[in-house]
Formats: structure tokens, C-alpha cells, sequence
């Protein structure tokens, strides 16, 4: 491969993240599709071939039961690793730390998600943190939406000089839209047992500096998570100087509840009217007119799709893996314009 | 009125927090309810005559068509304020500062709720910490539940010469369970759309001292608040200290997830299974496996019963108003005694 030659990715599960992975490796100039994995046999996988993607299957008695379904199956997983540069596993929850060996049995640079633990790949990635450190490395894995959240805006207050200690309550939805029938809570709010939660740690597998603790509480509905946050800063500092800190990144985009985008439903109901594929929203969403500093502490609050903030960071990683891109601003850029992330929603 | 006999005490508004009052009441030995004054022509009102408590209306116009209705109505109002002590206003939001005006041409002693403003009495009540400063006033204002459960808490801390600042994410329940097929929101979640929201300010009214900052945000359930704290203390301190502060409290309950306590729904459903009226947790239940001290840093959830927390108080402030008792301490126990209230479900 040389460097102009496109990276062939393969995409290994097509669920929640899977799909819209997929999505986004289509749009992108300097990437090539080659397949997609999954066992699958019901109508999750039926868009593939209205799309052109080809499917594969992760063994050969899965390949035979899909088949059998009626589906038209390309081979197997181990077929296609032999023709991709990366893989991005997107298989549920500790079945990627599975398939680590045989991709690198295989000899192929693979992605895994937030589900992993960080010993999987040995390496945690946000793009706006960790791009340069996961330049031409084997494997790295992109961090949970939670995370990617909590990194990508304590990174910019942290790059303004301005920030000293970020504690945060997390309102995790309740399960993702597309299961909702296999039950989930109903009138209840469900505290997470361990205080603090687990996503402050994994923010410090990605920048070990950052001095982060979280709560984290189940809430019931579906549509994305919702963090408050109680940010001790170096100095007292004004609300345009603590903008700017933020704007400064290209992944945060600042909305205005006086603008209408007074909760998380009508947020995504712009998503829709922009006419992003699953109404995904890749930025975090972070209020502008309810953002307070009181001296030297900062208070605020952010919309997090779980489902959608960390398309763009895996984007992102598969460059770094394979040196599609020399620097993050470059891959930034790149994955930016051709999933259309903004600045702002106001 | 002599010490001995009962406090006579008239309760105006029979909806969420007064039916409560009036259940709080009949249990105390030294009141008496003269009488319930109400509007409604409906349902509401019916469990009344089953509790043999005499029904009066706001005014004859309203006595006319409550009796168009099959309600046997004692008189009016007026009538009822000629044969009282005290009334406990639990009429909506901001009427009660209308009747303020009628109680005190009447010569009536009167408590109003923390939907009111401060100035409507001049006096906010919270039995732990302003009995004392309540004691024989015309008036006080009763705060509302998040407020009570925040000065409670607090107040533990501060008397435990451990607290120096405190930061709350607070989860609102959409709309009270009687009323929620009028419409409240449904998978959402709605922030309150200023930072700081009301309550801390609201705590400052009982306590000016506490240095308190809170955000809000709507969830879409109806069963209570729930509370997320990060607190500054005053030094390092052990896990066990804190406890012990918040165990000096008679009305905060430590509760375990471990114990199966892991959502707000079993906590009020073991409210249920003690029998108590309405499933009322009057308690600021906190979960005691939950809650962490990191050097000088203390991090906790507790659940509110917004219906609820505050008919103890109600019932306190009753008596600071009145004489009926003489210190904060023997109200708190004779209250804390009739309701049942406990000091842990574990």
C-alpha cells in the first residue's frame, strides 16, 4: 500500500456503533469499505446490501446459518482479514478483547471500543489527545462516549490553562432506542453502586493528568447521556474567556436553551432536520446560556449521543493506526467536513 | 388556650402535601384538626368523610357548588379561622401569599410552603435549625423539599465541623404521581435552564452561612428527587466520621444498595410494606455503600419524597409557632415518633 492508495477497513459487528462507523468510513476519500462482520440472521443486517457493503460472516457455521437466512454471505472473517490494512471491532462488550488474538495473528491493525478495557491495545484514543501517540501503532482503542465527552472538554479548558479539578454527575439513558422493547428502567432513577463511576479512571487512561471524579446515576429514557459539571479552576476567569476554551475545540459545539434546544429531544430533532444518517449528534452538545463561573469555579452542563460521539474519534484512529494523516489537525479536518460536525448549533 | 390543651389547626388545601399534613396531624396528641378547607368538587375530596374530618370551603360560592356536588360542607373559611390557632397553608403556588393576608386580618397564626417566597412569612423553618427562631412568630414558611433535604444534610455536615462547601446535581421528577396523565415529560431529560437553580439560594434563606451551589435537571419519572453531592470538608476525614455526622441527624436515614435499597422504586416501595400512609419516606434516605470520602472530598447520592420530606417539619413548625413545645429536641422526637421516622433501613 502506498500512501495514496486507500485504507481498507473492515468493520466487525453492525450493531449501534457498527453501523454508523460504517456510514462514516463511506464518506471518507482516503478509505475503502472492504466488508463488514457479523452472525446475525434478522433484519439488522438487511440495509448492508441496499448499501453495497459487502457481509461477511465470523466463522464458517456462521456463514451457513446466514446463509440459510437468506442472506448473501462474502465469507468469513478470517477471508476478509486478508484483504484489509485495519479492522474496527465493534462486537459487543468484551468479545473484541477475543478477537484481539486473531487479528494479531493475522497481522492486522485493529480498533477496539470503550467496552475494552485499555489493556486490550495498551493505548486509549481520543483524536484531540492521543492522535500522535497512536501514530503507526498496532491497535488502540477508542474510549467510551462518556469518556470521549469528559477528554474532549476538560482537554480545552485544560489546554486554556484553566483547569484544576472537574467533578460531574453523569444521567446515563437507560438502554439505546433500538432495544427499548428488551426492557429497560421505567420510572425510576437507578444510581450506579460504585462512587465515583468508572468513566473518571478511564478519562485518566487517555491523560493521566487530568484530576476527575464521576458519579453516574441510570435515567429512564433513551435518547443520550446528560453531564453536570463542578469545575475548580487555576484562576478566576470570565464566561467569554471559558467559551473560547471551547469553541477552541472543533467537538464541542455550543447550543442555547433560549434558542429552543431546552432538552435532549429537541437536539436530536435537529440532528434529523440536518439530515445526519441516524440523526447523530457528533459534538458534544454543551449549553452556552446555562454555563456560570462564579470566581474560580465553573458550572455547566453537556448532551452526550452515546451512540454517535465516538463515529469521528474512530474515523480518526484509523488514520493514525495507518498513517492515513500526518498530524490530528489534519485527520480532524478531514473527518469534520465529511461528516459535517459544526462549531455550533446557534 | 392554656399549654395543655390541643392546638386547634385548620389546614387549607387538601392536594399532595395537605392531605399529608392532615394524616400528620390526627397523629399528634396535642393538635386537633378543626378542618379542611378545599375547592374541588371531585374525587379528592371524598376521603374525608371516611376520615370524619370536617370539610369547609374557601367561600360561600364555592360552598354552593362544592354542596351541588354531594359534599357536606361546614362553613366557610372565615368561619373555620374563628375557631383555630393555626393554619397550614397547602393551597398552590402563590395563593397561599393571597391568603397570608386573610390569616393575618384574621389574627391567625399561619405556616405557608416553599413554593412561597421567603418575604411571604420574613421566616424560613427547617425543625433542626430554625425551630428556635420560629418560636412564637405570627408566620413561617416551611421550605420546600429539595431546600429541606439540602439544609438537613448540610447541617449534619456543618455541625460535624466538617463542611465547607457543597455542590449539588439535582434530578427533578417530572410531575407528582396523581397528576402525571396531565402530561409531564417522557424520554427526555429537561435542565433547568439556570445555573445556579433556585434551591441553593433557597437553603440560604434557612442557613445564610452555608456556601451551597446547585443545578437542576427534569427526569422524566414520578417517584422522587435525587441528589448527587460534591462537598469540600473542612479537612480530611475518615468515611466513618461522616457517617456518624449525617447518623446525628434524626432525619436522615442511611440506606444500602447492597441491601437490594438500589433504586428509588424499592425505597418506596418498602415505605409501602412498613404501612405508612401514602408509602411517605419522610427521611433523607442516603445511601450509606455509596457514599465515598477522598481526602478532603465527600461524594453522595440521597433520594427525596417530595411529598413527604416536609410534613415532619410542617408538624414542627406547628408547634415552634404555637408554644406547643418548648425546644427544637422534644418537638423533633414527638413528631419522629408518631410518623414512625427511623434513623436507617439497613
Amino acid at each position: 500500500m502506498t500512501q495514496h492508495d486507500p485504507v481498507r477497513v473492515a468493520i466487525n459487528g453492525y450493531g449501534v456503533i457498527g453501523k454508523r462507523v460504517a456510514t462514516a468510513v463511506l464518506a471518507q476519500k482516503d478509505m475503502r469499505l472492504a466488508g463488514v462482520v457479523d452472525i446475525a440472521t434478522d433484519w439488522r443486517l438487511r440495509p448492508l446490501e441496499e448499501q453495497g457493503i459487502d457481509l461477511y460472516a465470523a466463522s464458517s457455521e456462521h456463514a451457513q446459518t446466514m446463509r440459510g437466512a437468506g442472506f448473501t454471505i462474502a465469507g468469513t472473517l478470517d477471508a476478509l482479514l486478508g484483504q484489509v490494512d485495519v479492522v474496527v471491532d465493534c462486537t459487543p462488550k468484551r468479545i473484541a478483547a477475543q478477537n484481539a488474538e486473531i487479528y494479531r495473528a493475522n497481522g492486522r491493525k485493529f480498533i477496539v471500543h470503550g467496552g475494552e478495557k485499555h489493556d486490550v491495545t495498551g493505548h486509549s484514543f481520543v483524536a484531540e489527545v492521543s492522535f500522535d501517540s497512536a501514530a503507526g501503532r498496532a491497535a488502540t482503542r477508542v474510549v467510551s462516549c462518556n469518556t470521549t465527552s469528559i477528554v474532549r472538554t476538560l482537554t480545552a479548558l485544560k489546554r486554556a490553562g484553566l483547569l484544576k479539578r472537574a467533578r460531574g454527575t453523569l444521567l446515563r439513558r437507560a438502554t439505546d432506542p433500538w432495544e427499548s422493547h428488551l426492557g429497560g428502567i421505567m420510572n425510576t432513577l437507578v444510581p450506579e453502586p460504585d462512587i465515583p463511576s468508572h468513566q473518571g479512571p478511564d478519562a485518566q487512561s487517555v491523560d493521566p493528568q487530568l484530576d476527575v471524579v464521576t458519579m453516574a446515576v441510570k435515567v429512564p429514557q433513551t435518547l443520550a447521556h446528560l453531564h453536570y459539571w463542578s469545575v475548580l479552576l487555576t484562576r478566576n476567569a470570565s464566561k467569554e474567556e471559558v467559551l473560547d476554551a471551547f469553541r477552541a475545540s472543533s467537538r464541542i459545539a455550543l447550543i442555547r436553551a433560549g434558542d429552543g434546544l431546552a432538552a435532549i429531544n429537541t437536539v436530536k430533532e435537529l440532528m434529523a432536520d440536518l439530515g445526519r444518517p441516524h440523526d447523530n449528534l457528533y459534538e458534544v452538545a454543551l449549553w452556552e446560556d446555562m454555563l456560570k463561573v462564579e470566581g474560580d469555579e465553573l458550572f455547566y452542563a453537556y448532551m452526550v449521543d452515546n451512540q454517535a460521539i465516538v463515529i469521528p474519534d474512530t474515523i480518526d484512529a484509523i488514520r493514525a493506526l495507518t498513517g492515513l494523516a500526518r498530524t490530528a489537525e489534519d485527520s480532524i479536518a478531514q473527518t469534520n467536513e465529511t461528516l459535517g460536525i459544526r462549531a455550533a448549533f446557534c
